[in-house]
């Protein structure tokens, strides 16, 4: 019978699933029961960090139950990326660093956004606030987080306060930020076992840019070459997509975290938007090294929006 | 050329019109020049405390220009409740305490929503964390927004913290909590001035509860047979809007803030429902004595909600 539910969002990423484990454990400090939950599969790369500092993966969920109180939601606010059920129950806090959009309550309650590039950023701030001292693995978590968030500190979404959080946590935690940072993300850049389609659409977000259909996915790696020799299956998928979804334009970003820039692939008829928005020129393959590019909502959408 | 602009809801009340007022203050204390702004007149309580604490009304406007950066919300975050182009404006903040509904943003915001009864109470709190100290004249007026949202502490939506910051802020203000409530209270109750249209708008709210279209007018007084005294006319602006708007319940609310009860006057096809949801009888006058009933928001509302 759980009063409280904890729970970021939907393809649960790093900050979401730490997020969860390390807020309900400061509820439970304060008083309050409150359990971590998740609404889908964990990643190589938060499996990495929840195995280096020895903790379980929260409970996965497919819904809400009945005798649920209350829950919270962390790392994000629209219902559509939430539970399939967020309609049918009680919010009482949200504790986020997104836009708010497509989010409504009945009553009032605790809904806490700040523009920092992390959830965990806040959650460090909180334990301050509350007086409560973080464990070693807890900062261990935290720090995860906005490793994988900022890809070592280095996006563009990145603010001082995640700089000077990440850096505390580090010293708690007892690692070296960069070390242990390169190795999470190499963990989450394992993309052997994963097909051309698991590629397109791992981390794949939709937008309308103008009255474009813009689908654009991303994908972290040591090594962007060794992606694209699957080249053929990747771009079969997407064109599948495209006429699927009558997408305008389909941007497959494989981000390379050491160089901190992107080789991108560009179908669908209006991919020479990709070219006025970078100054770049698209090869015969379709593709374009973008440098110092890293960020899909900071960089890509931004400059791509002014072309449409 | 303003940088940034402060205000609260429309119809404004006296938390809208001090905490836009007390947080300019705050901002420009912190080194960011911002700029309290009005949606519409103030009412004769505000009045009385703007008086009292020797501060101007800030400046009415009837939308943001163009050379505007960034607003912040107090006091609301409903679109519908704020300026008329708010949908063309960048919002940078949101201090609040109602429920978070009808609301958008493109870019992560600060957004602080705290289930207390009072902006003041958060913006109290926030001169704290930034180690702020609040001038006399803005602790009174904090404490004007929280006598008024809690009617003097008696309303069931004041919390905890909302006492301890109006104890706080009187000892600041250098005034006497009660005595002050009281009179500045009385001075927002004075209805001499007011036709019967306008006292079943002046702080009107629409609900939709179940299938049913229910209008709930509040007005406080120190004597509500007083207001009664016209009942005639009011019965018959309320007919009017019945009809206007197709409602099923009007429900005009005189609310005694000295013995903490409610005389109704209930209209409408659905009016037998009062009855049920307060366990009591209207007389041949259509009206009934809520004892103890003070809050629209947690009480009324919710009571009627179980009869629809």
């Amino acid at each position: 019978m759980d009063k409280t539910l904890i729970f970021g969002h939907k393809s649960p990423d790093t900050d979401t699933i730490c997020s969860a484990l390390v807020y309900a454990d400061l509820k439970n400090a304060l008083g309050l029961e409150a359990r971590p939950v998740r609404l889908g599969d964990v990643n190589k790369e938060t499996q990495f960090a929840l195995d280096r500092f020895g903790v379980e993966a929260p409970e996965l969920i497919e819904k809400v139950d009945d005798d649920v109180d209350n829950v919270i939601l962390v790392d994000h606010n629209e219902f559509q990326q939430s539970v399939d059920n967020i309609q049918d129950v009680h919010i009482s806090e949200v504790i986020d660093h997104h836009r708010v959009a497509n989010f409504e309550t009945k009553e009032p309650l605790y809904f806490r956004v700040e523009p920092v590039g992390c959830t965990a950023t806040i959650l460090n701030k909180m334990h301050k606030e509350n007086a409560v001292i973080l464990s070693k693995e807890n900062a261990g978590l935290l720090l995860s987080a906005i490793i994988s968030d900022s890809l070592l500190l280095k996006s563009p979404t990145c603010t001082q306060a995640d700089k000077e959080a990440a850096h505390e946590l580090a010293e708690i935690a007892g690692v070296d930020l960069e070390t242990y940072g390169l190795e999470m993300l190499k963990a989450g850049a394992d993309l052997s076992d994963k097909s051309a389609l698991d590629l397109v659409t791992m981390d794949a977000k939709e937008f309308t840019i103008g009255e474009a259909n813009v689908q654009i996915a991303q994908v972290n790696a040591v090594d962007t070459s060794q992606i694209y020799e699957s080249q053929a299956a990747i771009e079969q998928e997407m064109k599948r997509l495209i006429s699927d979804k009558g997408l305008e334009l389909f941007l497959f970003v494989a981000t390379d975290f050491l160089e901190n820039d992107s080789d991108v692939l560009a179908l669908g008829s209006a991919k020479e938007k990709v070219e006025k928005a970078f100054d770049v020129s698209l090869d015969a393959n379709n593709r374009a090294l973008l440098k110092g590019v890293v960020s899909r909502k900071k960089q890509i959408v931004t400059n791509l929006s002014e072309q449409f």
